[in-house]
């Protein structure tokens, strides 16, 4: 029994050792403050984006499920702790620390699905020094891939307005990437993926048609249309553009009848040729086979295609690449830390404080302030505590608790929560062209206006 | 006892599956051709790229080792099956097939490190049309992405001349893929990478500074500059801009004395930066104590401090992106196929015929055509049997025989591979700005001319 597609939670692989995706200086830093005896001070690190992809109207929020999932696997094994051992990189007390390890802290985040900006606090990782900054690499490393793909699948959702898209860019990404880029374009609101491992590990639905290799297998492309309906039915979808577009479709038609699925068409000129199928469709009584097409396509593309007789897009490099932003920029900075190691001394804010590359120190929260139209109008990032006013939506919700997984969800809420997410934003959000975040965000001190 | 850096072969992960890091079409389309009887036919597929990104002079192949891995690894167990026939992904005949899959035909490939231009064949996969479309998703996968980091990567140690240059892009890329990253950065030139994982599981040589989380988590500079002293050495490299860059190697060179190892530049106008920086280390004495800057750095920002004072480079996100070509654009195509399942029938060529997205039937082999002086004038790409001429090297080597894989090298030999190909290319290869690929491709029938 397999459960439904999107309502089921993630499984965890614990087998599927984290530890070592990390950057070597975690482990040299960690070392160095066990030495100094400021390993256990109380920390607090937050992830955010300074600036959104160059002209981007919002970022989207994905690889929260993924980024639970890498901490609860977070341990250093005997072959690991070995490894760094017999090269130098930690001596042994450090090891012997990392033995030992699990993050025990507290992790509030931004909920998957939901919308970003810059400045936005996304993640808060709370605990001491030690624990927390071992985890910045891995958890910047999904973050960033997972929302600069859901960022750049979330305005080609848009652009395609209802009509359903298949993620289909497996092939041009990392093989593993793929897998995450299949979940990240779910939730963003692709309706299907051709990956097969994001099915099985995510629930999320899969499809497919078939390659132009099928068709050049086959003595002729009537053989191999046949081959296919014989296989998988009348609802197929068949490739038609391997040789003469007019002739297969024609043959199509006739082999599958008037309730054929569908026809895929890969080349040309995707929004001359949909018009032409749609016609010959039409006048062989096939008037609900439906018409997708594929292609290097993007955001921009499919909405130029807004008036073509289209009924579905398949899109893969634009989205496993994010769209010509492959990475969303978020970085993991310490933004406040006790002076000693006592559960209760007061945290004190820090900073970076040299040209370039600046940051506000200082524990945040965030609110999106909603206006009575239902409409938002400001992201507020406050330092210190927060009261939030009547119809503000707070967006840090927890994650983690003393070191236990709490925010786990089904992949359907995130993307239920990405809908109302960008339904909530002004209308400049959905625009296409480069401009400002749709939504400003603003600085409060001690919580935002009432 | 860990094999030193670079000189040992790539263990292989079998527990970890890669039969469904596939699209959806590959089983259908198998499924289909089970059924019409064409499964066995004898195919050729190719991998090759139609072009290369805008303005790149060559490209670079990547991958080879993991993509052997991932074919050894390419198994349907239990759950997987499981999973493709209660989703009614394939009926039980295809089930029943993909249990018993092995591949068990021949692969052929450019050797890793080499260099490649459009229309390379850099990957023959000969078996049957089954066996063989199977491996496409992930052969992609792989070659996409090692490909695009392996060839940015090269235009930037051409850059840094003979500085050494760190890859620390993990936490800008998928958790996976970094691993992917620092391995093809390695093979293109990189000396070293933060990425633990790399270093374990392929022996990449892992390096490491310190970040400004360090420095702010300690009561002061000094502090945090002592402490890491201590665990670390006066080997270590110190992070100076957190504050004041002038007051923190003064303060640096005060603690760890003339012999620091180095000084890490991450923020502000570089290039000034680090002449500043040299003028005050040498003042203090510190002659030897190296400049290592990090900060947005792709092959333009590297070029650009070639006068600059600095001994080394730390490379991220514009590595782990591919530079703005975060993808290879490899496509996989069947070319040619027998007509029947007999082991003996002749192969015929086959292509896609209509407009867009050109290929090439029929076989293909290739060579580098070299001049008396020892530089390539032209790629040329033979469709049928080839007889090189005196001076060409053959690029296809043998990489999987009846199944068994026989091409399997260390690290190292990829990197050397890489500094040979690469001082074999006309001079023009190594230019930065947009031209024309360093060598042209020509096709010819029947061999190269003599």
């Amino acid at each position: 029994m397999v459960p439904a597609p999107g309502l089921r939670v993630p499984p965890v692989d614990v087998d599927d050792g984290t530890a070592l995706l990390t950057d070597r200086y975690e482990l040299t830093m960690l070392q160095a403050a066990l030495r100094s005896g400021t390993a256990g001070r109380r920390a607090v690190f937050e992830v955010f984006a300074r600036s959104l992809p160059a002209g981007r109207r919002y970022g989207v929020v994905a690889g929260v499920g993924r980024l639970l999932d890498a901490i609860e696997a977070f341990r250093f094994d005997t072959a690991e702790l070995e490894f760094l051992t017999a090269n130098g990189i930690v001596d042994d007390p450090t090891a012997q620390w990392l033995e030992k390890y699990r993050f025990s802290g507290n992790v509030w985040g931004y909920a998957e699905g939901d919308c970003y900006f810059p400045e936005s606090p996304i993640l808060v990782v709370e605990g001491t020094f030690a624990e927390a900054v071992l985890l910045e690499t891995v958890a910047l490393s999904i973050l960033n891939h997972d929302c600069a793909i859901a960022s750049a699948a979330s305005r080609m959702v848009q652009a395609a307005q209802d009509r359903p898209i298949i993620e289909m860019g497996s092939r041009r990404t990392h093989e593993r990437a793929a897998v995450a880029a299949a979940r990240a374009a779910y939730i963003a609101g692709f309706t299907t993926t051709s990956n097969l491992e994001a099915g099985r590990l995510y629930g999320v639905p899969t499809a497919g048609t078939s390659a132009h290799s099928f068709t050049l297998l086959h003595d002729s492309e009537r053989h191999a249309f046949e081959a296919q309906l014989a296989s998988l039915g009348g609802g197929t979808t068949l490739l038609v553009d391997t040789y003469d577009v007019e002739r297969a479709v024609r043959t199509a038609v006739e082999l599958a009848g008037p309730s054929l699925g569908a026809v895929r068409i890969d080349s040309g000129d995707l929004g001359v040729m949909a018009r032409r199928v749609r016609e010959q469709l039409d006048s062989l009584g096939a008037r609900d086979t439906r018409i997708v097409v594929t292609g290097d396509l993007d955001e921009y593309g499919i909405a130029a295609l807004a008036a073509a007789p289209v009924d579905g897009y398949g899109v893969g490099t634009s989205l496993v690449t994010g769209s010509g932003a492959p990475t969303a920029s978020l970085v993991y900075k310490l933004v406040a830390r006790t002076d000693g190691a006592d559960e209760d001394a007061p945290m004190r804010p820090v900073a970076k404080r040299s040209a370039g590359k600046p940051s506000r120190g200082g524990r945040k929260s965030a609110v999106r302030r909603i206006d009575a139209h239902g409409t938002a109008y400001a992201e507020t990032v406050s330092i210190g505590e927060t009261a939030p006013g009547r119809r503000d939506r707070a967006l840090l919700v927890p994650l983690v608790r003393d070191g236990e997984i709490v925010g786990r969800e089904s992949l359907r809420d995130a993307r239920d929560r990405h809908v109302r997410a960008v339904a909530e934003l002004p209308a400049t959000a959905l625009q296409l062209s480069k401009g400002e975040p749709a939504v400003p965000t603003e600085f409060v001190e001690g919580g935002p206006r009432a």
